[in-house]
């Protein structure tokens, strides 16, 4: 693994076609693979509109399955242009059972692993629990032959990635858990937004909660983090609300929360950042947060609530 | 409780002399009661220097039972000025037990509770492990008669506090295991500087990152961060150093994690914040994170490292 690691994070809009979006995506990864980019992150669901803007059985038509047309695509493109992609598939695992689901494909065009959001969250304009199954809890005797499961690293000819997806980054128990077994780096594929009918401040304090927490992720496990987010309006088909803005603000910051280079909130964007894969191990000597955890007394963060 | 809570953070300068150093800090308390305060948090160790620099027998002298001499004058000062005292005591337990203790003063004088730093640094300039022992992990079928232990947040009459203390600050597990049991306030008396051999950048970070991670915690429980760090430089005893630059920067901060009030990184300063304390609900209904939290993963918390 070299000391530097290229890094691109797209930042995209997307359209009601599957095959725009899809092409649109190829050409940025293309384009971030002639910029010299290793290693190219894919925002949350990037091949469609952020279809849990509204409950609808016929949307569960948009799901694949892994390996299977998208993922098929992404390793094609891996493969051809030597590099390792993090993807995010809506995933058809069963009649019945989806996920939302990170797919990463090493740069021989093999898939390194998956990673089914763990954490689903459910508010207005974002019913993501009537779409997709939580990920599965790793077991410990469990033997897992065909899917990754919990929160377990990828490992990739990069590193190994600590890959979670969106609602997981409000987490400090995944980032944690994916630091202790060796992640390198932590990924968010994310879609994120506004409601324009909240307030300016009230907008601005959500974007900035954001952006802080995981850098305070990065900071916590000494990581760098990379975080793509979808851009642009989409209106909420039932036309129930006004739709989401998509905050953009995809951000790559380094082992101290540094940022390294973020995105604006308005324009689709190739995030391209030379990580120096060292830098952990130096922030690691000087703040060994590992060295201290009292895991005597972490066992009541496996409980609910502690009435 | 009342839906607006004063709270006064005071960052302070500590002179080699604890009398001179204890009457500061009343005179300062008395400013932030006639300001309207109702809590007032102190910073780490504030009645000396950060003695921490050097590792010498000697200076456990500096250690006082509680209740003793300073939990006493906070007494009298919380009882007759009626506010609730957040202070920070070099604790002497038994002989060869000594801990970095909060004590938290009810308005009528009374102890409400006491917590024991947890998580002990260590790192040149920071001998912390030489003179302190960290908190008892609370045993769950342990009486605890005396003394809180673990992470349990301290009731009092302006709400359930999660006091935890400095080098705490960098562990998610703490400020979440509060949360769980209830704690309605993040609470961290700190001393942190810099090495002023470091460069500029490195300097900046390590404050950012400090900011950060607690504005992390803040914004992952859905609860404000009263952050007091020590302000000044002090010299190292020993002369192996150059001694320390506590850089201040004391902080309050609201449940999305945004910045109520900050000091400056060179001046003594009493911040006083009105904090919301509906907030939460609100934010918690918003952004449910506890909703969601997957119990049935995260038994690897309490795990090393994962080999």
């Amino acid at each position: 693994m070299s000391k530097n690691l290229k890094v691109a994070a797209i930042q995209q809009r997307c359209t009601p076609d599957k095959k725009t979006n899809l092409l649109s995506t190829e050409t940025k990864i293309i384009d971030a693979a002639k910029d010299g980019a290793q290693l190219v992150v894919l925002q949350e669901l990037h091949t469609s509109q952020y279809f849990c803007q509204t409950e609808n059985t016929a949307l569960f038509d948009l799901a694949e399955t892994i390996p299977g047309p998208t993922s098929n695509k992404l390793s094609a493109l891996a493969k051809s242009l030597n590099i390792v992609i993090v993807g995010s598939i809506f995933e058809k695992r069963a009649t019945g059972i989806y996920h939302n689901t990170a797919v990463v494909i090493e740069s021989d065009g093999s898939i390194a692993g998956t990673y089914r959001k763990m954490h689903i969250p459910d508010d207005p304009g974002f019913y993501e629990k009537f779409y997709f199954t939580p990920g599965d809890a790793k077991t410990p005797n469990e033997s897992n032959t065909r899917c990754e499961s919990g929160f377990k690293p990828i490992k990739t000819s990069v590193g190994s990635l600590g890959v979670l997806v969106c609602w997981d980054q409000w987490y400090p128990e995944a980032a944690r858990l994916m630091a202790l077994a060796g992640a390198q780096l932590l990924i968010y594929p994310t879609a994120i937004g506004w409601d324009k009918n909240d307030k300016d401040d009230e907008q601005q304090r959500q974007l900035d909660a954001w952006v802080t927490v995981q850098r305070g992720h990065a900071i916590a496990n000494n990581l760098p983090v990379i975080s793509p987010n979808r851009v642009g309006h989409e209106p909420d088909p039932s036309g129930h609300t006004d739709g989401i803005t998509f905050w953009g603000n995809s951000f790559i910051c380094g082992p101290q929360g540094e940022i390294l280079s973020q995105a604006d909130s308005s324009n689709e964007k190739n995030l391209l950042v030379d990580i120096d894969m060292e830098r952990s191990e130096e922030i690691r000597r000087i703040w060994p947060y590992f060295r201290d955890r009292r895991i005597d007394a972490y066992d009541d963060l496996t409980r609910r609530y502690i009435d």
